[in-house]
């Protein structure tokens, strides 16, 4: 048997024990002879001088709030050989000089990515089937009985997917099946092959944006991309287009898209707002032509992030390669921000 | 070349020309080489004798509304080797003696099977992710900002599709990517082997019932499950599972769909009903445990069923197997009602 492995929970625990320790986290720490520690801070992360315990962990487990693993950080923590995200991006966890000390870094991304896909797959069969204009989904609505006109055939959509991430690879297992007329992906880092795969190609933005039924935004925030989608942008997409934005608010002006909202031209469902809570005052509530869900198309499947992460430790304690693990080029194009 | 193929659209045309007859459809008319033939009955298809013109064709396109194709309908068709069905069900255009004369027949169900499959997807999602209790999709309805706890995870999730017709096929298909804990099938004539392809398991419409956390009515109403979903049935299924109905009706007991509604024990997306249009008066508008679609869930595609019937027709012609043969076997599963 191997020798017992030390990880350190790096966060105030006492919040977060209930969205990620579980019996199944549990199960796996006992099955792998790990020791896992989860400091009882209450919550006084900020004063808490971690330097004092890390020594003695041969790996870290990060979350929302954590501490952000920096060479000086992990200078007093030489045994850690692994930060493990139990999150999405690892962006707001690590920096430019994590990957100089050597140290490896993975993540629960693709668990949550997976969940946002489920939301962009729900989104792109409403935004076909126009359920809101006439089903009955509360007391009281009334169904229009002959509104069938509303309702776009799928096999005859273009479904046009911005960003090549983790989110991306799983829409495009799911889209794949239901055989839209085309699926059309704008990123430098989606190869063809693996497009092709999925009967999908590759794609100018401006393409996406005039060939696109459905436009999903779902590329990570950085320097090229903030605010990439303006007035020209959506005035660039087709009439009645729908722009779903399960990623990020800022990825598009909010007056932008207020305005080309106004004019009816195009409709939007949204998962993420450039203020969130959104504010009750907001325009978009006053819009027939907007869908909106809070912020939650990642939440689903919490409570196996941290088995995951367990797994991956195992995985990097026994040579073998994590699933998920996430390269200094890689964190470049993750968004820097939690994802609440 | 081989001889021209007399082909008649065996309905009263003028009704359904903006459905079905398009430029794909004159393409393909073009292309096989056929003659069409429209009769311009302007809906008198009661009064008008068929017989006259029948001798001249070998083949009959039908549809809603179109006479039975029986034996002694067919003896004044003796050309006529093939019935090519523009809809779904052929039950209500063919009978028992269809099959004695040798003649061939074929549907479009497949298309709408899958436009089903698509909406039943789409129920998946909307039981798993409840945005009725928590979304904006009309002007005016307020996010709730903090109701993640509504949502169920898709991968701790069971499935359970009754029946093993067009629909189930495509819908297996479509969920098996979505990675749910089980897909369980009651059917007679789903096949181990089949359903493993898909990750899918055979079971009891017991164990459907008692395990399901979304059901799915999906089996053609014959004289075996009419009316089979009783109290006794609704009784069987899960805390706040939820009954899918994109098939028929009256597989279930009105009363007792109502009254298991009534407890809020389980939920509800329905597309079909027992009276349709749903009266306006129906108990179904008051509840906000159901979600309702007006009778749509097969709707879209339909301008691709006669480019569709053309190719059957064609493969009939030359030999080669038609994709979506009906045999007098496989007549008797399907459900003896117009989808509309």
């Amino acid at each position: 048997m191997s020798e017992t492995k030390n990880i350190l929970f790096l966060n105030e625990w006492r919040d977060k024990v209930r969205t990620f320790w579980n019996d199944a986290a549990a199960a796996k720490v006992a099955e792998y002879g790990f020791v896992f520690d989860i400091p009882a801070l209450d919550g006084d992360i900020e004063n808490f001088d971690w330097k004092t315990i890390l020594p003695r962990y041969d790996a870290v487990v990060t979350t929302w709030r954590s501490p952000v693993c920096s060479k000086d950080f992990l200078a007093a923590a030489p045994n850690v050989k692994v930060v493990a995200h139990c999150a999405g991006s690892v962006a707001s966890v690590t920096d430019a000089t994590t990957f100089e000390t050597g140290v490896r870094v993975t993540t629960a991304n693709p668990l949550m990515a997976e969940a946002v896909a489920e939301w962009s797959l729900l989104a792109t069969l409403l935004a076909q089937r126009r359920l809101e204009t006439y089903a009955c989904m509360h007391p009281g609505e009334k169904m229009k009985w002959n509104a069938m006109t509303n309702i776009a055939d799928l096999h005859k959509m273009v479904i046009g997917l911005w960003g090549m991430g983790d989110v991306t690879k799983h829409l495009l297992r799911m889209l794949s099946v239901l055989r839209p007329a085309e699926i059309l992906v704008c990123s430098s880092h989606a190869g063809e092959e693996e497009l092709a795969r999925y009967g999908a190609k590759k794609a100018s933005l401006e393409e996406l944006l005039t060939r696109s039924d459905v436009f999903h935004c779902l590329v990570g925030v950085n320097d090229a991309n903030l605010y990439r989608i303006g007035a020209k942008e959506f005035g660039m997409m087709k009439e009645n287009a729908v722009f779903v934005n399960a990623g990020r608010a800022r990825l598009c002006r909010e007056e932008a898209l207020l305005d080309a909202l106004r004019t009816k031209r195009i409709r939007a469902i949204l998962d993420v707002f450039h203020d969130e809570p959104l504010p009750e005052d907001s325009p978009l509530y006053a819009f027939d032509n907007v869908i909106m869900t809070p912020h939650d198309a990642g939440y689903t499947g919490r409570d196996r992030f941290l088995p995951f992460i367990l797994d991956e430790l195992h995985r990097f304690f026994t040579g073998q390669p994590m699933e998920a693990e996430i390269s200094a080029s890689r964190r470049r194009t993750m968004t820097h921000e939690g994802l609440h």
